[in-house]
Formats: C-alpha cells, structure tokens, sequence
C-alpha cells in the first residue's frame, strides 16, 4: 500500500478471482468455464471486427442490446450490457444501496458481493443460509434492504423456483431485488418473465459459462425501463465505451447460435449427472446443482487435502477456505473426458488416503 | 429516474461521448479515432484469441504487462492496464482522492474528470486555464490536493513540457499528480521518465488513438510499484477479468508492431500541419496542437453554426458547448482525403456564410 491511497480504500480486501495459471497446463475445473470453443458464428465476426477496432465500439451497444431483447422477449430499454456481469453488478451497488438502503445477501454465495459493498461504502448485511445451504425464503421478506440473489447460488448450485423468488419481490416493493442469473441457463428456471409486473426487479446474467464467451467478458441486466436507465446514468459515468467492439459482435454472433448454446448446455447437465453419479458411488456427499458446476465433499477425506492432491495430479478445482464449506469443493463440470480424469484421479486418492 | 435511485447518484451528470451515429456514413473527425487500421499483427492475434473465449482472460494480464513495461523502459510492477484509460483515471479517483484530499483540474480538459469526481464522491476544483488556454504551471505547485493534467490538454492540443511537470510532481510530494497522457504519441514529451524520480507521479496512456485500438478498448498507468499496486487493490475489488483476452492479445500485437505506429503518428503529424495551414489560409485560429486533433475558431463564423452545416454535409467535428469554448470546433486529424474533404467543405460554407 502506498502512502497516498485513501484511508477510505486502505481496509479494502479484494475478491480472489480462481487460479488461472499458465505454467502448466491443468484440467482446469475451477472456474466455471465451458469445455466448449465459443459458437463459430462468434469467432467469425469478432475476427471480422478486429480489423475495425480503430473505430470506438457504439457506446449504445444497439445491436447486441437488440438481440438480447429479442431473445428474452423484453425491450431494447430493459437490457444494460456490461463488461462481464461483475460491471453490472457493480453498477447496482452503486446506483441501489447507500447508507440508508444497506445490501442483503447470504452468507455463502458469491464472493464478489461483500467486496463489492465494501469499495462502494455501502453496509450490508449477510444472512446465513440453513444448514442444508437453502435459502430460507422469509429471511428476505420485507427486509427494506438492497438484495442480492444469486440464482443458482455459488457455490451450491442450489436453486430457488421462480415463486420462491417472486415472494421475495413482491414483499420489498421499495427496495431493489437483484437476481444473479450466472449460472441460470444449466437446468434453473430464470425470472426474467417477472420483469414486466415487478419495477423492483433486475435480473443479471453472463455470456461466460453457457455461451463459451468468459474471456470476451460480456454480461447484462434486464429490468424495468427506469432501473436500466439508472444503471446506464452510472455506466456513462464510469466508462461509456464498456463493452469492446469485438465482443459486442461476438455476443451478437452466439445469439444467432442458440441450438450451439442449448446442446452444450445439455451436454454440460448429462456430464453433471453422470459426474454427480460417480461421485456419489465413491462416497461424496453434494448439494442439488442446477449450475455448471458440483459442490461435493467426502465425510473422510480433507477438503483441502483434496484440492491440494487434485492440482498435484493436474486437475484444478476451487476450495474456499471458510469455516462453513472447507470441507468442500467446488467442482466446474467440464467434457466427460476430463470428468473422467477427474474421477480417475479421485480413485487413486482414495486408494492412498482410505486404504 | 426510478424511485429506487440512491439520493447519493440522483444529481449525477454522465458524461456525454462524441457521437457514434450508425444511420448515415459520416467523415469522422469527432472522436479522435485513428484514421489507419490496427497493425496486421493485432488483427491476426485477436482472431487468433476468438477461438478460445471460453477461457478467462489472464486477470494478472502477464504478457501485455511485460510488453508495456518493456517498451518504456519500466518494471511490470509499475504497469496496470485497464478497460481503456477511462478505467485506470476512474480507479485514480477512487483510490487517491477523498473528502480530505480533494482532485484539481482545469476548467478546460477532458470532460470526463469532474463525473469521475462525481459518481465517487470526491470534492473537486477547477483551475482555469490563461487566457491563452495555457496552463500556469504555479496554480498547481504545492497546491495539496490531488492533480489530474491530459498532456496535451484537451481540447486544446496544448502540452507542458516534462520539465513544467517534474516542477508540478515536485512540488506537491505528498499528493498524487496523474498526467493523462492519451495524446502525448503526436508530438508531446512523456514524463514516463520521471516515474524513477517521484513516487507520487502516475502517468496514463492509452492505445485507442496512436495504436488505433480505440474499439478493443485498451489503457494502462504507470507509476511507482505500491500506487500501482492501490489500482489493483481497486481493480480486484471492481472487476479482476477487465481486459479481455481479444484485446489483451491484439496490444501485444501492436506492441511488436512499433514502426507501424511511429509511421501511422507521423503521418498524422503531417496531416495536422496541412491542415492547420490550410485553415490559417481561410482565416481560422488555432491553439498550438500537440495532439491528433486541432480546436480551431473562425472570427467570423459562429462555432455551433460551423458544426451544424458540416454535419449536413456529412463530416461530423465535435462541439463543446461550454462559455469559454463554444468558438471552437475539436477536429481530428484524419487521413489527407478527409482532410482535403473538410477543407473543400469550409470553403463552401464560407462562400455561402461571407459572401
């Protein structure tokens, strides 16, 4: 830390984004991401469009707004683009928490959110999930506070149904309910069909995992016209041209792919269930994932003994080191290829530690 | 509006970027974009990249980091780089500037900094600029406060020289100066040779104008280790993937490229002095531009009307509406033809305004 940093940042702990190492090549299970290239369709027009990039991307993000509203069935004002979802979750803080408004999440879900509320100056409030890491859904009636859902949960996978959320909405019709939709598009049901009857209502989500784009970094929010609004008033005052042009052209490109990003994700749910299957016969206890991901831990074997153990083999996988779900891993589900070097590599461990 | 807006942003005013007009094909003179391509070695890079968007990219940004710190002589320890330079000044803002140590700017500058100000609470004073539009250098010596300076200045094109800014950085050393210096490729003295020197100095660049990488979106700082290492603490704690792969390859591209980029500056150079010739012959006035843009009057023509009947003749500049100067139109220095099309396009204007 240097001398000149405000006394108002110097408490700050950043968020630990996973490992992305690049000395060794793992199978890298830690980040949620696709085990699939982006659609074709992406690849081509952001390659078209590099050769432009002495041009400013259109700070109105038109066409890909458009896309993005047509496939969700709202209008092109409902829609905010983003660099990556963490922008537009970012965005909400600022713009929909205060010291008057403080933020509510619970205790286990994405780490982001608490770091988020931290460098905004905004208080917040973490609500523990129920020892079974389901969200008790009265916890979040009518508290009068900014709330954040993510929908599956991180790094549960846990989801709520759409009704269980709307309680949520209907009973703070004065505050802002945020529903983090990352990982939505694995089996979980979106509540982007509540947009029109709720005004308190906005729905993030990410062209990360289901559509392969983690690296162009692309995210989005859906909502009442007036709350879009407000968080494009936050963006034009951080950074207009947020999203390149490259990837603003890619976005277009994959939602002109929807069959590609429907049959990976399939993939992706029958390698969870084959994985979760697996894991069970060798022991593993975990939560119910609707994510690309699985939440596992083994009543014998050390959480981070097993993550450790796993990135010696070569496969790396996230550990979070809390009191409440050390004994975990979370484990990205990938090809079945991989899944089954995962589950090869759990064998061995287990033949050394148990035997 | 909506009634959910946090009192603290409602009296926010975003910043208003140069038009982006996508109906029509205008001669872009507005934006300060490079009138050349991106280098082929960008171009094939970025494409390249496409292919594997379904991996993050490197939050630590290794090989860009090495490539900047390489070119100007520095460690990869004093270099971030950041979602274009509006992001690293916006991270400036938030890490060096509170209610106790406020930023100072210019009257006349970059448009962006008081919404920087804004949007983070930060209290703020403008100093204005001579009457020449020159900066005195003591308005700014051992003024304790935090220091924003674009060299060259913009709109002006104006530019202090590294010896005016080592009087600034030394005489405030227990505040932060930051030296934007988005324009400095066209003929301006970087003071990047000063970071040794001062620990409180932070220079910013970006490659949207000289690298003609304005829609990859692309800037980075460079200061001493512990102020960088403050912008990373905000930078994890606001969005640690922010640079995406695309354009974290295509700036090591361009990087590799530098004879395409001193070419593509000079040649800018060359079309600034045209240009300027060609419109002191007609009668114009001009600051002394240092920049690849020109802010230029004209004694007899109303700056706004001049904006407005260029506009329907398609060739966009752009206009600031502000008292001190609402004369002016900003034109980018673009390609000969588009110069010699302005050109064309004030004699008609003149003709049929002083005729």
């Amino acid at each position: 830390m240097s001398r000149y940093l405000s006394p108002r940042q110097s408490a700050l702990v950043p968020y630990t984004p996973g490992e992305q190492p690049r000395e060794r090549t793992y199978i890298k299970l830690n980040t949620n991401e696709s085990p699939f290239p982006p659609s074709d369709k992406a690849i081509k027009v952001a390659a078209e469009t590099a050769k432009k990039l002495n041009l400013y991307s259109d700070p109105t993000c038109k066409a890909l707004t458009e896309a993005i509203a047509d496939l969700y069935g709202v209008a092109p004002t409902q829609v905010i683009c983003t660099n990556g979802s963490d922008e537009v979750l970012d965005f909400a803080f600022q713009a929909f928490c205060d010291d008057n408004t403080p933020a509510a999440f619970p205790d286990i879900t994405y780490g982001f959110y608490p770091v988020f509320a931290a460098r905004n100056h905004v208080p917040c409030e973490t609500i523990p999930l129920k020892d079974d890491f389901t969200i008790d859904v009265m916890d979040y009636c009518g508290i009068g506070k900014t709330i954040f859902i993510a929908n599956p949960n991180a790094p549960t996978g846990i989801a709520l149904t759409v009704s269980e959320i709307e309680r949520i909405v209907a009973s703070n019709p004065d505050n802002v309910v945020v529903i983090d939709e990352a990982y939505v598009d694995f089996g979980a049901e979106s509540c982007v069909s509540l947009i029109g009857k709720y005004d308190n209502l906005l729905v993030t989500q990410t062209f990360s995992k289901s559509r392969s784009m983690a690296g162009a970094r692309l995210g989005f929010g859906i909502g009442n016209a007036q709350l879009i609004a407000d968080l494009h008033t936050i963006r034009y005052s951080t950074n207009p041209y947020n999203v390149n042009s490259m990837t603003m052209a890619a976005g277009v490109g994959v939602l002109s792919d929807e069959n590609y990003t429907r049959r990976n994700c399939q993939t992706v749910m029958d390698n969870r269930a084959y994985t979760a299957h697996e894991l069970q016969k060798r022991g593993f206890e975990m939560t119910e994932s609707y994510a690309n991901f699985l939440f596992a831990k083994h009543p014998a074997l050390d959480g981070g003994m097993l993550y450790e153990k796993l990135k010696e083999m070569g496969i790396l996988v996230r550990h979070f080191n809390s009191p409440r779900i050390c004994d975990y891993n979370r484990i990205t589900v990938g090809a079945r290829a991989e899944m089954d070097a995962l589950i090869a590599a759990i064998d061995q461990i287990i033949k050394e530690e148990l035997s």
